[in-house]
């Protein structure tokens, strides 16, 4: 009996060990296909937390970056932070009633995307300014939040902040888990992306670099301290701007970075230049059927020239329909 | 034998708990003298890390920032900052002989502060434009670090990223090891910081926030990119200019902030609305032995306004003379 109840012990442990063996060796990228883009990132990280390896990169100088629109989240039919700015005029309306026929808001009003696209850079600006300045920062985050939990995304019927890539979900902790610090550095509003980066992707505030405005330190007539958001662009964190913010927010130079647009071809040169081994990526969106398929001829995200580089430099260029098992979480 | 191996064992393991017992026990803030500003720091920590108690705050939420200029390093007679761009001046020189007839250059290369103060504004930027631009940012870290290991503070003799304080820093490494995330945020410029933060203070570049001024994308002969510094200022990271920084930098607010002159009065002010259990500490130099006494009528940090408000509103005020036990490692 002794003897048996031994053994049983013994077979249990052994099982036990096997489970933990198992659960020890679990794919931490188990969304992506196997192929070389997997391969190349596998390798890339082994290479460079390899201790005594040539390639090794203490855990200090393991930084990697990240578009936001189209790589880390969906960005079609519009980027969604316009949808957020449409939706703001709409609830704002009321108390504007000289936007029924005062441009660009009479096109956002209509959803008249070839009126709004007429209105160019002007117009945009027009919007940004009615919707994302004239408060203060605290309100701003809130009236975010209060959109992300109530808007649903056209096509899929689910919020927008549920529109992330579950791939490039693995991806970040699997990065983290490696000792990587990740980073978002989006053509994206940086306030905006503040108020769900933490929660979607592990992000904290502190490491969201974007596009920003003019703020101004006030003072209420409790005393207490507020920012006011101006109707003034600061800073446009896309193409040559990021680098530029990058070096202004970051201070040292990435050794990884993925982005899937011309945006972000100077980030993805600025960290090829790196020094040592780095790695760069773009999600190449060809998953019609899934998500969306597009490159060169899409207004929003469009992907030429940091494609036609990338391949001839060898970047890794995701296949989002060959090298994704799964889309969204 | 066997028996009195096993109580030699015993007494052996009785004595190592009680030496880990004893480590376990060393004071983290052992420069700092006992008195109200340590109670007040040790209170705080241990208020705010009480898991289930009604002050909890979670890691995420843990960022202090400090000042640097007078509240983690020396600042005295100048700015130490200002006698790296005086030192460049005479370093230039030679390449620009009709400095020394031109101002401010002349008064910066004959050591003539009444000259200098005389410049004004203009003479500041000048000054900083002719040092602290025209140049990559991957060159201009390599001269701050070079004048680092040469040049030596005139009273002290020693080379000025040492003139650091032992108290500040216990109290980086305290607020660290208790889930704190610790930034500097300062009036100095960013990329001059970078430079010695994390060696000086463990304070890694992406948690320096600054004063900058602009950089732009170039392309070298190598098609490799780099960041040309501009000779404009982007922003100064003082007084109403800290509250905008940390927004913009960091994305939430600090609940613990030091500083020491009326440039971080508004910083603390920041903080002191954290909603919360705030922390607002204020470095008084009062000890003209070890190192300066100075306060409202100093034109290098000078401290008023701040002091008064501290005072009325109980932040915690450090007596350097009373408080610190050591200044200088």
């Amino acid at each position: 009996m002794k003897r048996l109840s031994r053994l049983a012990s013994f077979i249990l442990v052994l099982g036990w060990l096997s489970i933990q063996g198992a659960a020890g060796q679990s794919d931490p990228l188990a969304s992506w296909n196997d192929g070389p883009a997997k391969q190349s990132i596998i390798a890339f990280v082994a290479a460079v937390t390899h201790e005594g390896g040539t390639d090794y990169v203490p855990p200090a100088r393991r930084i990697a970056v990240f578009d936001n629109d189209g790589t880390l989240w969906a960005e079609h039919p519009i980027y969604f932070q316009f949808v957020f700015a449409f939706d703001r005029i709409k609830a704002l309306a009321p108390q504007h009633p000289d936007w029924k026929e005062k441009q660009p808001f009479k096109a956002a009003l209509e959803g008249d995307h070839r009126a709004l696209a007429a209105a160019g850079e002007k117009g945009v600006l027009d919007i940004v300014a009615a919707t994302h300045a004239g408060m203060t920062t605290d309100d701003f985050s809130r009236t975010v939040g209060d959109w992300l939990v109530t808007a649903r995304h056209p096509r899929f019927d689910r919020p927008y902040d549920t529109l992330v890539y579950q791939p490039m979900l693995e991806l970040l902790d699997y990065l983290r888990a490696n000792g990587f610090k990740t980073f978002i550095v989006s053509g994206g509003g940086v306030e905006f992306m503040r108020v769900f980066a933490e929660r979607a992707y592990g992000i904290p505030p502190e490491q969201v670099v974007g596009s920003s405005g003019v703020t101004k330190l006030q003072t209420g007539p409790d005393g207490k301290p507020f920012l006011m958001k101006e109707p003034k662009v600061e800073f446009i964190d896309d193409g040559p701007g990021k680098p530029v913010a990058i070096n202004h927010f970051i201070g040292r130079r990435p050794i990884f970075a993925f982005g899937n647009s011309d945006g972000d071809q100077q980030m993805l040169q600025w960290t090829a230049s790196c020094g040592g081994v780095c790695f760069m990526g773009i999600v190449h969106h060809t998953d019609a059927e899934r998500e969306y398929a597009y490159d060169r001829d899409s207004p929003v995200g469009r992907l030429a020239k940091a494609f036609d580089e990338g391949r001839q430099r060898g970047w890794t260029i995701v296949d989002m329909k060959r090298d994704w098992r799964t889309i969204f979480p």
